[in-house]
Formats: C-alpha cells, structure tokens, sequence
C-alpha cells in the first residue's frame, strides 16, 4: 500500500460512522466479538460495464447499489445485518472526489440498515469495480436458505415486479428520477426477510428475475412450482407496458424477495407484513413436480426468456 | 447470473474439498455457527497487471497468492484460519480450465491451512481479479494488532528478507523456479503468528517492505523504532547483490511477520518458535523516539525507499 492508497483509504472511511471497538478498518483485519446466532455471510461485486455504466450511475449511486446487493442476499437469509468489509478496485483517473461519493452512497444505506464497515482495501485497477462481503446473524439454526421449500408451500413476493426493467430503459433515455431509481438506488427487504424467517421455510433474492430464481429455489429445494401470472404483483405503469409480464419475469435487478411460506403460516406471515406496512403478494405454490410452470387465464405460458430450470 | 457463470462456479467449487454443514456455497450466503473466541476478518485483491502478470503467472499460481495474502493478515493477528469467500472478476476469454486451475492453487494452500472455501461469485471483468476476504478465530481479546507495541519491546522477523524481489527479477528473466517461488508461492507465517499472540504484544505482515510495515506499526503503536540492519535475516544469494539491504527493506511481497515481544517474553518467544521449526530474528526494538532508525555499523542510514513513516 502507497501512501497515495492509504489517503484514498482514509477519505473513503470518513463517510461512515465510527465502528465500536474493537472492530475497525485500519489494522490488518478486523476482530469480531463472538455472537450468539449464527452468521450469515455473502459477497458480491459490482463491476464497471457489467453491472453498471458510469454513462448513468454516479458515484454514490454505486456505493448505494453495492452494499444494497450484498444486503439482499442477508434479507433473503433473514438475517439482522452486522457487518461490511468493502474491497475497491480504483481506476488510475479516479480520486478523492469520485471514493468519497461513493462511500457517501454505500455509507447512507449503511446508517438505515444499521450495518457497520470493518475493513477493506484499495486497488488500482483498468475499471472501476466494488467488492462487498457482508454478515448478519440470526438464531441458531433458523437461517433461511433456498432449501427449505415443500410441495404446497404458498409462494410469496415482496413489492412489485418489473420496474427495475422500466427503470433501465428510463435511465437509456437519460432519466435519472422515478423508476430509475429502482436501478441505482434498489430498496432492500431486510423487514420482510426477518419476517419471513419466523414464518417460512425458504427464500431467495431476485435479482436475475421471477422465473430464473424461482427455479434457483425450486431446483435447492427439489420441488416445482405453480405461479399464477395475473397476481403478480405490478405497478401500473409496469401494467400498461406491452413487455409487461416478460419484465415482471425475467427483468432482473428487482431486489425483492421470493419465499415459501406453509399454508397454515401464510395468514400470519400476511398479517405481520401488513403491521410491518410490507407489501407481500401469493403469487403461486412449489409443486411436487420438476417443473415451474406459469399459468394465465386457465393456460400455461411458454418458458419467459432468462429461464432456465435445474441448469 | 447465467447459466455459464453458474457452470464456472461449479467447476471452481469442485476443486475444493465440502465444507461441513451448514456453511457452503450456492445459497444467497453462507451460514457459519457462532465461534467462542474473536472473529478475525480481512480482505485483500490480487488484480491482473498490478499484483501479477499473466507472463509469469500461472492461474495455479494466481489461485495460491490471492489466499496467501489473505491469510497472511490473519497470521499478523495470530488467528487460527476458519473459512473464506472467494469473488472472481474474469475476463470473458478465460473458461472453464483457467477457473479450474486457479481453484486448484487455492484450494491445495486452503488444505495446508485447513480453511474452507463457504462462498463466492464470479463476475464478468475486463481485467483478472481475485478478491478474498479470509476469517480466522483467536481466543477472546487476543488478537495482535498493529496497535499494541511498547517502547522497549524487541522487534522479530519471521524468515528471511528480499527474497521476493530477487524473485521478481528472475521472473522477468523467465525462470520459475527458485526464488521465483516466493513471488508466485508465498509461504504464510500462520503458526509463528499463533505463537506470537501468546507472547508478543503486535504484529503485522511485511507485505509492502520491512520499512514501510514497520513505520505503520509504529504510527498505530505510538513509538519510534531502531533496527540493526547487519541483523536482517538474509539467504546467502540476496547477501551478495548489491541491492541486499534496500530489497530487504522495501523489496516487498516478503510476506514475513514483524513482531513486537516484551523483553521478558523474547526468549520463551524465540523457544517456541524454535521448537516449531520457524526461523525467527530478533533485529531491533521499538522505542520512545517518534522516528524508525536503521543502524548499520554505528551509523544512521538515510530512509531507505518506500519508507513513508506516519504518513
């Protein structure tokens, strides 16, 4: 490390809040009290030209979307998010202004989510890339995973479906507010997937769209599933598109969660969502086929494209 | 993700040996039980073109360094390694046999050092990049960190000084054999930095060069240091060259322990290590100046390169 990296280093912490001791960038690593629960760890990257165009994401959008991804998949564990360790790989052109937005973006969603940077590194690199490795704890043995799902499960959504997509084509036309935002600013169902671990027995982020981590889920847990096409859940606007459904399925970058709920628990998961002021829609059931079928109006669609069962 | 990242992320798990249950790759995260002691956690990048080169280095090679750099911070902080995330930015040129070599180097050091492989992912990139972050145990509030050194405390270098950049300079030369290896195979000083933590009161890898990981210690410990540089620990073929003394003090990538003991420690220090087998040199001490002094004969040196002392 130069001195050049440690100052980008110290420009970037500034943006977050304190950690308490004795965990704390700086040293070689980071150091943990132990904790009850078990931990629930997850790492993600967000890379230059693949997940992002720098054409249409600022800086602490990507600070934002990075740490929001790794967040998803605590969500979808159900876990309480702990801890961050942030890892940078930093064009030559880039400096101060441009890591200390970016931090400014990862670090705002950090104080909502309540989760704290404990380390990381800086690396040249010929694009910008962020690296994230996230933990969150839950009680011992209740992690959902996408393995616990049965035949007769209802499957639930959270939020709505699609307007990641919407807001992709917005962002081509150089819009920046409204559905945009659900491309640079995702929400994260951390309330939901606490939630849902109480109440359910599997659970998966979609992040690549309905139908491709729906099968992610059924091929873990060994099941098919039904999904009724006209409840799911979207936004007007989303509605009104011609590619309404095909995004809904398979638009990716949506960041809600998909969980598998026993039908005598499915009233209460609805209900404590409700008092959460979580939207949560049954959109279908996991089948004991091998197959995820979509139905509409008494038919079963053809394969939406990004769909790709037990690959 | 698509199908061909998910077809890559199994030919890389499979180099590894299972992990037990309930941690493991391909859910949303791992789920890792609750320790007794401190969890020690880091994260460290090897980037194509700044940490290595695809001309001298094998993906085998590649798979080995990125871990070993990793578990080389958990050894500054005495840990005993647990588990780790492994995240790829690949380059689309590169397939299945570059994922599979590089899993083959990782995973024969993971074994060395009985840590497991609990997650991951892989991502399209321009550029090769490797970004781990590595979690080890220690007993509760026993983790040496840069932080804790006395004035008055002996300094001690783990093995031996500026073989890594006579390594590179044969690299460049074409051979791989040799030196060479240190550049591509670092060693990792895991059991002196346990032995440490039972004795010692701070440590830190020598990555960047004795010099400047020596000036970081100190600024983080609040003292000054003195060091005997006729004292380096120095293999015969880096004594002769006329750069000897400059490559052990800021060749870098030696990735040795510098170790701070109390006096009264130092030899029951130096007995253990012995008995382990590590090679361990007592080259200085820390103390109550604010400046990191190399003595040579009676004499003062002038800062050697790459020392950049509280900067």
């Amino acid at each position: 490390m130069n001195s050049a990296e440690f100052s980008l280093i110290q420009t970037f912490v500034r943006e977050f809040d304190s950690p308490r001791a004795p965990a704390g960038p700086g040293d070689d690593g980071a150091v943990l009290p132990p904790t009850a629960g078990d931990l629930c760890v997850t790492t993600d990257a967000v890379v230059q030209g693949v997940h992002f165009s720098l054409a249409h994401f600022r800086f602490e959008d990507i600070g934002h979307k990075a740490l929001a991804v790794n967040l998803s998949d605590l969500a979808a564990m159900g876990a309480a998010p702990s801890w961050f360790l942030c890892s940078l790989g930093l064009p030559r052109r880039f400096g101060k202004r441009e890591v200390s937005a970016l931090g400014r973006g990862m670090s705002a969603l950090a104080r909502v989510h309540r989760i704290q940077l404990v380390g990381g590194n800086i690396s040249a690199a010929r694009e910008l890339s962020v690296t994230l490795t996230a933990a969150g704890e839950v009680p011992r043995g209740q992690a959902l995973t996408r393995a616990g799902g049965r035949s007769g499960d209802w499957l639930y959504v959270s939020g709505t479906l699609g307007e990641a997509r919407l807001g992709l084509r917005l962002l081509g036309k150089g819009t920046r507010t409204g559905f945009a935002k659900r491309q640079l600013r995702p929400v994260v169902r951390l309330r939901v997937g606490q939630i849902a671990r109480r109440f359910g027995r599997a659970a998966i982020d979609i992040s690549d769209g309905l139908a491709q981590d729906l099968a992610h889920l059924c091929a873990a847990s060994r099941t098919g599933a039904r999904v009724d096409v006209g409840r799911l859940p979207l936004h007007p606007a989303v509605r009104r598109m011609k590619e309404a459904i095909r995004w809904a399925l398979a638009g990716g970058e949506d960041y809600e969660l998909l969980i598998a709920i026993p039908p005598e628990q499915g009233l209460h998961f609805e209900r404590e969502c409700t008092k959460s002021g979580e939207r949560v829609t049954r959109i279908g059931e996991l089948t004991s086929t091998d197959t995820v079928a979509f139905w509409r109006a008494g038919k079963i669609l053809p394969s939406p494209p990004g769909f790709d069962h037990f690959e």
